[in-house]
């Protein structure tokens, strides 16, 4: 097992509150999942924005956080291409650059039909420390 | 009460259930708070980033749809300053331009010290539809 | 010939003044290349971060307009992933999403060995003026 | 004088391709302007969202590098509020965070009449090379 982060992830309370569950991991790859609850629905009875922003985030984090070197989100851009009410989605994150203090990372949310709900921008921070 | 969207915000099941709660509404502005628990915090013990934009996004919701003509976020980005670790979150939402079918609006979310842990900028799209 | 919007393209002023030319063009996608010049840098010598955005929302403006219906740009993310110096720089725009009022585009800017410059997410807003 | 970087400034040969200056410079703030010619239009004949974003982007290098570190552009999103056709347009950027790593900075542009063209949001990622 090459990849890092496993305990990292396991030990994401936000992620785990809001049902996220980790599916893959390689590195610089992750891919994730959400089958949609009621409670993570707005008031139009769609999945809400922060819903599937933290889906992905929670992808790009196991993905940036692969190669053992501590990694915190820096920004992050989301847009929001289809509605989303039922089934389970998936968010895949997929390394765009690595450099030694910066990564980059693109994450798709997909349905169940595999159509795209959302395109996710991120970029990591690479700290120093090494995690496990 | 010339403001609008009230009934939709205590709606919003995904924000209730992640303690979220709106603090002020008037015509394009919006204030709402996040008491941190520890079902808020990421891996590294410091609130999610899909926390602290799930915060911002309700500002900005609550903000987009106080014209009383439905708004749907279609694009957010945000910039995550300094972590968060304990305290109440303050979102601030403030709308920057609104057009007849799209508004743009600002979101900084602050900690209990003032300082500054994010920056959101989102994009609504209006529709037609009335909401009370 | 089924795509629109080689007219508007040739009338882009500062794509041209700035030695941005149209590569390919097909439904929902777009090539575009810029060849370094001088005036192209930034006080690092590197390209500005500014002809970067407009080759890649050049690219992004051919590929939204392509489907005839007039379409601006809303809003644009961009991550710089490289420094570029010197040779030909490529950009590839392929759309995510195409939706009566909205459109979702990414760009990808690479450099002669192919490698990924920059990173560009674009929105754009689909007017009902008919373009030729 | 104690901010920096007005040499930096002065080499930046896209800017002055443009018809970019400089109008004011204080540490972590910034005001320039484009007074708009016929190349900086688009084939709608606006104001380009390149020469828009550049006019930003230089307002946002300018205080990033005021303090002396070289800070280069990691990430920029931008939104386009109201389409330019004259005039002279107006940037303010101003810091809204600075680390040993990272700046964030938020651009306003303005066109004469005081109404809001765009919104910018950048990061910059500050090296430990100074400039002068």
């Amino acid at each position: 097992m090459e990849y890092k982060g496993k305990q990292l992830l396991s030990q994401d309370k936000f992620a785990a509150y809001n049902g996220i569950e980790l599916l893959e991991l390689s590195l610089g790859k992750a891919k994730a999942k959400m089958e949609i609850q009621p409670h993570h629905l707005n008031g139009f009875n769609i999945v809400h924005g922060g819903a599937l922003f933290t889906l992905a985030d929670f992808a790009f984090g196991a993905a940036s956080n692969s190669h053992g070197t501590m990694a915190v989100s820096i920004n992050a851009s989301i847009s929001f291409i289809k509605p989303a009410r039922q089934g389970t989605l998936i968010a895949e994150a997929k390394e765009i650059a690595l450099h030694p203090k910066l990564g980059s990372y693109t994450v798709h949310i997909f349905d169940e039909q595999n159509e795209i709900i959302a395109i996710f921008q991120g970029m990591a921070y690479r700290k120093q420390e090494k995690i496990i």
